[in-house]
């Protein structure tokens, strides 16, 4: 049974909670969160130990593992107290928003030598995965074109906005970014990306990006495309096409029902789920049921802080061709 | 050049106008209905002579074809005379309502022999006829299952349903008990149906069938299920499902366009064709094109006289059990 | 908290313990079985108390509910001993397969007043419930044909088979019996059904029908068919169909991804699920969900005897056309 | 009746032809080919006269229509021939590969005022043309992103390409440069390139750009990607998607037939067309229709030479950003 410390009671920490609470190897021990009244009543519904403080949660020797929910700019930190305490860590993406700090926390991490996951969950859909499985089975041969759409139904709140500008790229296509590595096995030599701000004064007060397409080259060759909008109202939009020599691949949108109706109007079939924990329940379930086995048996979990590096970095160069309006070279 | 005198000018007329005037190797030369009005606009439409006088154009010796679409008890006086003048016939289904006027007419296409087609134009639909093609190359082994959904949008008018009692099945599901024998390459062995009036007086006061439901067994074992109604308001329904011991086929229903329509309320697509000629336009100029080729190479024509006898034969059985509610055997 | 007693560890014991386990108000706390490994096992994994005995069970005054999932011949008398020590009871379908059997269980359940619920699970698949939320809010309009597809992608082993014959409708169309009632919510008046023997000596060794068409009769004056087989080669295919005066529903298969291959041979999608416990795995979760929710506020379960009475009187009706070769009347 | 002189019986040719022939309202009377042989076979199955000299069918006092088939360098003199000559004209795309002949030849047709009407087929397929009628009826309210999907299943003949360096822009992709003009009732005033070559050195010798992907930003504020290849072994792919802030629109790909198949290696559907011909055969269809109907009318064609001049200045720019490797400004 692996002992975990959920930190951070908002957001993506219920979900975490809920499916460490129904996985058999798996048991939540403590709540931490600044938010003491979240803490407790997460706590309570799993029946774990809360608090606010994560120094008190790290002094137990029961505990094996810290999976981290809180804001991104905490994270690198709480990487660190959890690495020298010695515990194996989940760590919610990005590491940090600054590659410096990101560094950082790699050097503590190479130094404790603890079990390390950046939670980029969309790896473990099951599309995305049998996508992924594909094109490494070579289904469609030699990856020439990827084109990845990732689409949210909103923006998040104005303070959210402001606290992380560009955020379509560090919290969104991120995402992305990971993706396209890990789908063509590949870096990418060069980013191009163009925003535009699409949504009104009183949604978008901060006039931050809202909407991007950004093409990348890969250093294999491959030429790959990223849209991402704030304002799909149709619901939340996550399609993956992978074209190669030998083929094309579609990972495509889950639909809550199957369910087709006709009628006078034409032939109609539910919205898009709207939200992202919705759209991506099993794979949150997945990528927590993979670490809790790499953690019992020892193994590497499955993304590294090399692998938050990279993403950042992209996403780091994609915000500089945005402002600049050229392209921007990557090592690969 | 095949040259063509066009029976009846109404409703299925002018499609076979428009693709005689399309094909290289045909000609439309003669517009002949009791409507006289009729027969001249279409005749002037496509430079053809026009009357009401079917033993005129039978008098041309130029005259190589006769494409019957006149009303149902027509069809065999037209045959007959046809046949004796030594032409080839294409007549729309059904060759007659009654089974004996059947018989007599094909005892004169057997002296006269002259090429006969009966019209059963599913069998010329593109997916229709991939289904069709891989059920013979085996793709799902032995056939054990037909199911076919056959539905209108709506009703004829009521002088035609008076003209035509249990229409359902003598003008609409005549097509599916041609498809199921086609499709099969087998007979049914026993009928049974159950009907109803699911429509209003006003729609339908003659209170004849407009909903039907068909069980068959077929000699060689397969059981086969036929639905059918006269008020698909989503458009005209027309899907068959095939089912062995290797797989399963699906023909279903054909787009108007492909578009996918993503907002609040969910995905839409176009309704559904809603008139069997806009839905089966293609089936159509392919009939007609191979029975052109069969007349110009002296071929047999694809759908013969015993072919309309079998599926009018099926039709009065199961008329026989809508009426009597118990299953009726038929001769394979 | 509700304290379960899992009676029957094989085949979808092991389910409902994994549901139970992963809920938050219930806990498995026995599990009984002839087969005592097995209950010992399934009552470690879950920190139950295992063993053979179901009185022991019974007598523990902390149990609040039982769970049947042991052959059909023994529910009854489970029911029974239950039902008379107070508990809960959450019973596989079917009650029994002897109509005089099921009126005994009913009148203990009447006399002793204890939560009692049927588990046809399709009821609670999403889309299934979408389907019949949409029938009741007039989307279709009146109903007028139901279309149920139910097909199991091979035969139960022959002992399996040799205990429960025409097992076609009492174990796999039973479901569309109880669908057909819930989605209507109406009462057949008349079968009438068609079985084969599709499958070789091998396979089917006792000669038992494994393929199936049946049309139903509703008291309103809907007509239903269903259609079922032992061998969906291509998967578990469960779908359902229904027509109305304002338009049509389908609800579909499940696809286990929505990964779209194109390559040189066509468009390629994952084969369907292959298991129902797969298909169903969310139905049989939320089933489980709303029998703890009754079992806890004191409000009738779901699904009662009578409804699977009523399920098992058509199953019974169906049978005796099958043999028969005529239609069956049955009281609405 | 419109008489019709098609200058080039090779590819596209005999498609018009054919449309022509099945035409109420219009007449092929004059094939012009500088291979005679061409010509005249043509002529010859549609009764019209033949020869390799424009200037005697352009003499043909009663010629009033000319329809451009030829190779693109050879579309400006043939044009402004015509033109002098009185003659409509519908030319296939492009104009010209050069802007200041594309110049020239406007010169002249606004001289002598004949109808002129150059082929952007797309703009006609039924599926693009309902999602041009859904964005400009207020569907997804503002148009914020489009993505086109432009993809060949082969590379053109060496000689062909030799004959027009940079052919995935000037050939493929000024139809999607047409057509986001046409959607999005817009000009780009920036557009950035990445070009690839992924074909090996047998099927591209003269390594020339053979995938290809596009941003370009418009005047009103969307964004638009265009991503093109000529090796999509599936099939022709011709996919849009129109992105705006009440919804999302596709227009998808169409199917030969609607058969589905599943069997044990899961559900297959027929491969997409191959032929751009085949695809857009509806397309050819309703062009030309328009075009007779706007010759006989006095109405101004569909498409004028301005529409051609703009859709090569962003290929153009194009080609310059896809050599230079940064984004290019365009004129709104």
């Amino acid at each position: 049974m692996i002992d975990f410390c959920l930190v951070g009671a908002g957001f993506i920490g219920p979900v975490h909670a809920a499916n460490l609470a129904a996985h058999a190897k798996a048991r939540l021990s403590w709540v931490i969160d600044l938010n003491l009244a979240a803490a407790r009543a997460l706590g309570e519904k799993y029946g774990a130990r809360s608090g606010s403080d994560l120094a008190a949660a790290l002094a137990d020797p029961d505990l094996d593992a810290v999976i981290v929910c809180t804001p991104p700019r905490t994270h690198a930190p709480i990487i660190e107290a959890a690495a020298r305490a010695g515990k194996a860590i989940f760590c919610e993406k990005p590491v940090d928003l600054d590659l410096a700090r990101v560094d950082a926390c790699a050097r503590v991490l190479a130094e404790t030598g603890v079990p390390f996951h950046v939670g980029f969950n969309r790896r473990f859909d099951p599309t995305h995965r049998a996508l992924h499985d594909a094109i490494r089975s070579g289904d469609i041969g030699r990856p020439e074109m990827l084109v990845l759409s990732s689409r949210d139904p909103e923006i998040s709140p104005p303070d959210y906005v402001a606290a992380m500008p560009y955020g379509i790229f560090y919290d969104t296509m991120i995402h992305d970014f990971d993706m396209l590595r890990w789908l063509l096995n590949d870096e990418p030599v060069e980013i191009y990306a163009r925003t535009a701000c699409m949504l009104d004064e009183k949604e978008n007060p901060h006039r931050d990006p809202d909407t991007a397409m950004v093409v990348l080259r890969m250093s294999k060759g491959a030429l790959v495309h990223v849209n991402s909008s704030f304002r799909a109202v149709y619901g939340y939009d996550q399609r993956i096409e992978a074209f190669g020599d030998k083929g094309m691949l579609i990972s495509g949108n889950h639909h809550p029902t199957s369910l087709e109706r006709h009628g006078l109007d034409g032939i109609r079939r539910d919205p898009l789920l709207h939200f992202f924990i919705d759209r991506y329940a099993e794979s949150y379930r997945r990528e927590l049921d993979l670490f809790v086995q790499a953690v019992e048996t020892g193994a590497t979990p499955p993304i590294g802080v090399e692998d938050g590096r990279r993403a950042l970095m992209i996403a780091e160069a994609g915000v500089r061709s945005a402002k600049s309006g050229v392209p921007v070279a990557l090592q690969a």
